[in-house]
């Protein structure tokens, strides 16, 4: 399944035969040399949906240059192909690299990161905890939790906590899940949109935390624990072969094409 | 009331004398330029609230250096004195300025300018528009309107429309008003974060819009009017004294301190 110019990623639960992916992927990618000039060394096809995109993901460490490709049944959401066939009937007028940025969290000095987005919830009690914003902005908070997510989560979980569609990879995004609304000072800010290079500090004070990652439960965050939030300066790019491509995630975002 | 180094903006219903705001203000100056070796030309003074502020932004063409001193009854959410006797008492760490960049709205080839924020908005009628989002995402509308929010304006109007607080001068954010919901393939994006240096493109299809601009009525847009909206490439900035100052502003958001 390895190759020197390029990896495959394939769904375990996928019922097309890998040597078929495999003829496939290298059918394709000769046509690519055919027609580009640009060289296209260690590239990563992905052939599943979005979860598969992740678990690559976080295989190579989120780096390097993912091809998506719609494996029978998912979403695909990130996938430039809507399968195998599609492959052979590219037209590559152009090949545009598109950036995302990770998001890093330091929890006691070990740190994760996030392709889609990072949350500490408590579903049945209100944590408190102090948050201080890019070193600028402290508040005391009572909610059920918080989210943080990338560009490339905004179009997920972050959408269905209302929170805005971020077209520039070079910032994040936060809000504080069900806050609580009596409170004068606190929970001021309840949502926010911060630079990559700024970060966001979360002591909790107290109730435990989920702490949760690209939908995968990590670990309990305990009372006194310490989390630092910011933007991973290491990214990885899909590559879009074609205008149409790039453009029409977010019209699956309403049901549309 | 003008000087070769810096200029005074007073509010017209202010109480206070013109001669006691100068001379504050020249001593203030001259205690400026002994305390630092920075060069502080052109920095405009602005003894008001937040509206006299805007008032000064339009009038210097939104670039400049500002100082918003608070006057008596004013919110001054951007002051970093509360009143001209603070000037005599100020400790002068580091001079901090803080970048803003306003809006730059285009209407049928003539270009208008915001700080805060800008609205294109129908009370009665529900707004046909289509929105080309930095030439990439292209969506028909359904809503009251819309509105674009700059760093600046997010703690304001944007923010009582469920707006995130915008940490970040090089975005701006944008929300529907009020978008009908039964639609399938309409208004599938209700909120974003665009950069700076992308456009987005409304075309009025049926209904008539108010333009408002910082909280003016500037006129009324019609059915096959374009707009175009983008962040201004010219800045203007808040001149800080002390890390308290430029800090204190958010706290204003919840009523706190």
């Amino acid at each position: 399944m390895k190759n020197t110019k390029y990896t495959i990623s394939l769904n375990p639960k996928s019922k097309i035969s890998e040597d078929i992916v495999e003829k496939s992927i290298d059918k394709f990618y000769n046509h690519l040399f055919k027609l580009t000039e640009e060289k296209l060394n260690d590239v990563h096809f992905v052939i599943g949906g979005d979860g598969t995109l992740l678990k690559a993901l976080n295989h190579f460490g989120f780096k390097g240059k993912y091809v998506v490709i719609k494996d029978a049944g998912s979403l695909g959401f990130y996938s430039d192909f809507d399968n195998l066939d599609d492959l052979n009937n590219v037209k590559i007028n152009s090949i545009k690299e598109e950036f995302f940025y990770p998001l890093s969290v330091l929890v006691n000095n070990k740190e994760y990161f996030a392709a889609n987005e990072v949350s500490l919830v408590n579903v049945s009690k209100v944590i408190n905890f102090s948050m201080d914003i890019k070193q600028h902005m402290k508040q005391n908070c009572r909610s059920s939790g918080i989210l943080f997510s990338t560009k490339l989560g905004s179009t997920g979980l972050s959408l269905s906590c209302n929170g805005p569609i971020i077209f520039d990879e070079k910032v994040y995004y936060f809000n504080l899940l069900a806050p609580l609304l009596f409170a004068h000072d606190e929970n001021v800010v309840k949502s926010g949109v911060i630079s990559n290079n700024d970060i966001v500090k979360i002591d909790i004070l107290n109730e435990d935390a989920t702490l949760v990652i690209d939908g995968n439960v990590v670990f309990n965050i305990k009372s006194g624990d310490k989390i630092v939030v910011t933007s991973s300066n290491v990214s990885f790019s899909l590559l879009h072969f074609n205008e149409k491509t790039s453009k029409k995630r977010y019209h699956k975002i309403g049901g549309g094409r």
